[in-house]
């Protein structure tokens, strides 16, 4: 007799990973990049959004907007003409502080993917949470501004450590604060060494360039990080 | 037959509230008032707390230090001779994103009840999760800095509902923003109307005279909401 054994691991229990896995098949499939967007709130991600959404050149965007409660976000960059689609987080008492796989599976159906190329999943604004949860993306972006100090990485780790790109925003502000940038990338060194880095400012456009071309680079079959 | 009837409420069943209530009780009975003090990662919590910790008058303060990891704000904190214990929620994968009522209760051993008049703890930098979980607080301080926009109260509603006393943060760097401070205070109206809120900069020491005069109403038996 024929005996096939299966070996359950620990990550197949995990019902989120699961999900993630059939969300990134349903997005493979259709020929999708996803960048899970992400940064505590505040720090500047809608802005950033807003900045190179429009002007992509060959690149079709569409934002799944993930908030415990409201749609400025999303109205904010539909003003762009790009698709974008609300996820609200909040049918319990105080609403959930991140977005989790199953979340995004039941955006799915909502979602225009023949007609984009990378979707941009904007997560709630949370330094802790979100970076627990796969949601089926390609890649992680993470956003922390200077007006938030320097023991960030230190401080909430898993998020800085999980990503494939951090975007250091609001550098404009640097004159008006006392905000040690060196320390911050020593920092940011000790828990995730040589992690690609942005320094940008959302409000002057400094360093956008840089950002929208690695968007661009996201959205090929080779990715980003290739 | 003598038979007694007991209702069972929701809030009976929510077992974070029965051990708020229990450390409420306990805390009542060291003659030790609680302030919950809560923001977004980098609104400034500590600073404000360096500002005024050493300087309370007859009011005798020590903080209970929530973070997912390491000790970095304790360590500040205690430079200025002010009992500092440090609770860390990240046992697990991530760690935990807020304080709740049975993570407090554990640290109730390490409190020094019987030397201070006024416990603050400052909560996991989140506008989220700690606003759901009491902990057995008198009261509730959230901080929002200028730099994270104006829109958080109604993208964070229960946590701007739920609280005592917003303190305005970084009013230094507004020359130097695109904020609306009308429009945020316009918005907190519309989710909390009329709760006390006070301008302050950590940084220049502006505003903050009035928040030393609250934390020590907060430690009158009366409580800083008579």
């Amino acid at each position: 007799m024929h005996r096939t054994k299966v070996k359950v691991v620990e990550e197949a229990l995990d019902a989120n990973n699961t999900i993630a896995a059939a969300n990134r098949a349903d997005f493979d499939r259709a020929g999708v990049k996803v960048v899970n967007f992400m940064s505590a709130p505040g720090a500047g991600k809608t802005t950033l959004l807003e900045r190179v959404g429009a002007d992509l050149g060959d690149v079709r965007v569409g934002v799944l907007e993930g908030d415990v409660q409201g749609s400025m976000d999303a109205d904010r960059l539909a003003s762009l003409h790009v698709p974008v689609t609300q996820l609200n987080t909040d049918p319990g008492f105080g609403g959930e502080c991140h977005l989790d796989a199953n979340m995004v599976r039941s955006a799915l159906g909502a979602l225009p993917l023949e007609q984009i190329d990378l979707l941009v999943i904007e997560n709630v604004g949370n330094l802790v949470c979100p970076a627990e949860f796969r949601v089926g993306e390609d890649a992680r972006v993470m956003v922390s501004s200077v007006t938030e100090g320097e023991d960030k990485p230190l401080k909430y780790p898993l998020m800085f450590r999980t990503c494939d790109l951090v975007l250091v925003n609001k550098i404009d502000l640097l004159p008006h604060l006392d905000y040690d940038l060196d320390k911050f990338l020593y920092y940011l060194d000790q828990v995730h060494p040589d992690v690609p880095r942005m320094l940008v400012s959302a409000r002057t456009g400094e360093g956008i360039d840089g950002w929208r071309e690695w968007l661009q680079a996201a959205a090929t079959p080779e990715g980003a990080l290739a």
